[in-house]
């Protein structure tokens, strides 16, 4: 299985040509995803790798020897020891180049520096939108990739409810969810899981702490899995025991508003016009003021693709294969709040919804 | 608790002045582990947030709405809910100062370009080398944070072998470590954990994958904890049933050059020569040339932290509260590999090894 078309896709996107197209990746956290768009590859970090990618959609990997059996076998590489060698074989690899495509949005200024005093005479030039706008559509094995994402997270939602056979505290139960991700497959959470209780499920940023479990409270799961580098991101809300009237009602109210920006989603609406509509929908309700996030994000090998989002500065139209979350919210500091998010990809007659787990307000027993 | 002594730290190691520090992160997994450094601040990932640090010791942080109800009531903090807000309290921040000081080892390329354009007529100057300077020496508080990471992974580094009542693969094994990190008060793992079967452990830096423990078979496990932002980073190889006569050989050797290495580190010895001592003891033996990456890496807020490491192109003499991480290792691909890796702090007589765990090679019993 070779990439050439997303190789070939990220050229067309070029407004100004380029020779060859560069991408270095640093030291963890600081790794650019782009690499594994544009070589496939499933596992492994690749730190202090690059690979060198030609508008013919071949590429060439510079690879060092601790990471190269990780290198699948039709992937085109060669294994460097030392900075000197790899120095030497990139020199040599874009000899012929005068303009070198950089992904400035996802390269270190001082990484950027140093590639530019490697490389003298070579004109760098930013071609990070090119990647944006291949990245923001999703082909198949994409899809598949985030669709096996989903379906974990899906598994491990479903379970919750189980979970709580002894009362937990936030943190035992992000724990058990973690858990619960791996055992169904996944190599990692996707982001630092939440698991909040109470009124602290009012705080959207909020991860986990010490809180226990009391009657009445509030739930909040918001979590994904990581898979073959590409992510999922679902949030459903639970309540502790019986709901009251008003945490019924808060739940109905977030759940009409992803209902409504769900039924507009199609080719050709404006991102923000989703926002808009989820926004709208809580704000004609008792609840006005208390949504205070965005609706989405695109969501592939970075758990916030860039490009496009549910918010107010994105004006850009849907397309076909756009995978976007959907997750509106209410937040009261003195209740507490209410999430419900889900991942969906935009189709040609307006979207498919990847995760399924159950949306409406569950009752956790407490016996 | 504020953490004045760690911003004048940064500034008295500048070579030229300015007259304010800008830390800004951008969205995950592009966050600055610096901005916790001069906080300390415990939770949260603070996107798209900004702080500025004066000579003084003072930091002023610039807040979105979400990540508000996680900054200590101590830090002074403003709010911002757009893009708009944020630039003008930025501008309004830094209108005095002439020149600013940017982490460009941390920051993005089209980050730095967007601040210069935020805020024109500022000269921006990189002061990346003076915060690698003050990071690499940790202060008490750091210290007793990646003590607390370290006694978690030893703690579950110890029940490894307790894992095995039944036959597990690569990935039941660290998802084992993983929700036993969790557990014992982990928010995550320091990095995907390694664990890693038979021939396998002959590659450094594979993770883990489908393969089912055998008899014979060597175990390296490779994981650290994450708390409060700092992590801890440890290595222990085990065998599956009883060790052959080579593979004890093998541990064995490794076992030496590590503790060659130890013995021979102090105050203002050089890092590489901890390198040489461990690659030398290695390659005195038939396992010579099979000892293939580095001996160690600085680690706190990073798990490679920046700076110094035990490789041979840091020259650097080692100074008491750097904490390094010592890991030699024997790869050899037709019988598998041995790693052992410690956390250490250069101490004022020589180090303390901040990892505990037993280091012997134990034969896991397969009833």
């Amino acid at each position: 299985m070779t990439y050439s078309h997303r190789i070939k896709t990220i050229f067309s996107q070029l407004k100004e040509p380029v020779d060859a197209i560069l991408l270095r990746n640093s030291s963890d956290p600081f790794i650019d995803p782009t690499f594994f768009y544009v070589t496939g590859i499933k596992k492994g970090l690749f730190e202090g790798c690059s690979i060198v990618l030609r508008p013919d959609g071949s590429s060439h990997l510079l690879v060092s020897t601790l990471e190269k059996p990780l290198v699948p076998t039709d992937q085109k590489s060669t294994c460097f020891s030392s900075k000197q060698e790899y120095t030497d074989l990139l020199t040599d690899l874009i000899t012929e180049c005068n303009t070198i495509g950089i992904n400035t949005a996802m390269t270190l200024y001082d990484e950027y520096q140093h590639l530019q005093q490697l490389i003298p005479g070579k004109k760098l030039i930013s071609i990070s939108q090119a990647i944006r706008n291949a990245r923001i559509i999703k082909d198949e094995e994409e899809l598949h990739r985030i669709q096996e994402a989903c379906q974990i997270a899906d598994q491990v939602m479903t379970k919750i409810p189980t979970f709580f056979s002894t009362p937990l505290t936030e943190h035992e139960l992000a724990a058990t969810i973690d858990h619960q991700l791996k055992q169904q497959g996944a190599s990692s959470s996707a982001f630092e899981t939440i698991s909040s209780f109470g009124t602290n499920t009012a705080k959207p940023h909020y991860t986990s702490g010490n809180k226990k479990i009391q009657l009445g409270d509030f739930i909040i799961c918001d979590f994904g899995a990581t898979i073959n580098h590409y992510h999922s991101d679902t949030t459903r809300t639970f309540v502790y025991g019986s709901a009251s009237n008003k945490q019924k009602q808060i739940h109905q109210t977030v759940l009409n508003a992803q209902q409504q920006a769900l039924n507009h989603i199609k080719p050709g609406v404006n991102a923000n016009t989703i926002h808009q509509i989820a926004d709208d929908t809580i704000n004609a309700t008792e609840f006005k003021g208390y949504f205070i996030h965005s609706t989405g994000h695109s969501l592939g090998l970075n758990v916030h693709d860039p490009g496009i989002g549910f918010a107010p500065h994105y004006q850009t139209p849907l397309q076909p294969g756009m995978v976007l979350t959907v997750e509106p919210g209410i937040y009261i500091p003195s209740i507490g709040g209410v999430r419900i998010e889900d991942d969906i990809v935009v189709s040609p007659e307006g979207y498919i919804q990847l995760t399924q787990s159950p949306k409406q307000l569950i009752e956790i027993s407490t016996k």
